[in-house]
């Protein structure tokens, strides 16, 4: 453990392929953070096992049956016990309450795979490609209690083929997904932001390619 | 005038710069049309004076104070007088209704300055700017009687950039329009397609570098 990495945990509830994308972005040193938790509301999430094989501690709190905000407050003690900063959803297939949301936002992150606001919810490659939309993508946000709804860090763009399916589509978004999460969580973690209105604004990047000073303008 | 050109008309409402794309794209024998008029609901719209410089028809028919119906009437007959095969929006600020869209769709092509399904309706630029995506863009597609809802031709994107104002996003997307459009106009004009649901679905393109008869796949 390193004071120097952000304490991040993942909430999914399937395979966690973003996790996945998220665990080797930081193992490779890419994100300044280390994934602390990884957590599912459901036992059988094949993203446990991913977290397992890699030596990330994980807890299971089946959401079936439970009262929403017992729920939540059980995951809220989960990471509050690891002592998580962030928290990335990766496929965490539930809208959050007030009780999860308020205790960790803006530190709550998500992505999405379209171009939002276009296609919020679920099976959202689908409903573009029935849509008929020439493009979409991902989307990686802040979360609110809405949604899909929060403030967007950042969007990669997929072309949407002539002879492409819905699954087709929803592979080639994926791959983009791999790369947009980890590149946007390490935005979050090493610029200055803020929320401004409902934008996200990051403050100018310092050239590091220019000499100190650099030139007015 | 050429039997071998699409006789293309167009309705704008303001200084019409995608009219002037068009034209010009026509001009320079890449879209394979001849805009044949200029309709416009202002008198006083710039896009009549652009025509005029280029020696285009222009016919203005103020809808203000007439009915929606008796308006698009009179449309439809200049239209038809022309006989125009196409018609084109540019810029042109109201809804069509059964009357008109019944008389030429699917031939009636839009271009709305964001990547719809998000932001449909007017000031679509600075709804994006200020909803905060990163990618924005333009959007070609035939024209019902929704607000910006027809099936999708063409899309082109624009990225957010983390200085841009609403105008500089703007500026970027017309630069986009300018270049979506008349790419949009061929590939309608010049390959088959039809409409799937609601998606546009192209014939495969003639691979023309390649020697007849292509190799299978």
């Amino acid at each position: 453990m390193s004071d120097d990495l952000a304490r991040v945990a993942v909430l999914l509830s399937g395979r966690g392929s973003n996790f996945v994308a998220l665990a080797d972005a930081c193992a490779r040193g890419e994100v300044p953070a280390e994934i602390v938790l990884v957590l599912s509301n459901k036992a059988d999430a094949g993203g446990l096992d991913r977290a397992r094989e890699r030596g990330i501690p994980t807890v299971a709190i089946p959401s079936k049956g439970m009262p929403r905000e017992e729920h939540e407050s059980r995951l809220v003690a989960a990471l509050d016990e690891v002592e998580a900063h962030w928290v990335c959803l990766a496929g965490y297939m539930r809208l959050l309450t007030p009780v999860f949301i308020d205790r960790y936002a803006p530190r709550i992150v998500n992505i999405h795979p379209a171009l939002l606001p276009s296609f919020p919810g679920v099976d959202a490659q689908a409903q573009a490609w029935e849509y008929g939309v020439r493009v979409s993508g991902c989307t990686v946000h802040l979360v609110d209690t809405g949604c899909d709804t929060g403030p967007i860090v950042l969007q990669r763009t997929v072309p949407v083929l002539d002879d492409d399916t819905s699954d087709t589509l929803a592979h080639r978004i994926l791959e983009q997904e791999h790369v947009a999460y980890p590149t946007a969580l390490r935005m979050l973690l090493t610029r200055r932001w803020r929320v401004h209105g409902r934008r996200v604004v990051f403050d100018p990047l310092i050239d590091v390619d220019r000499p100190w000073p650099a030139s007015a303008n």
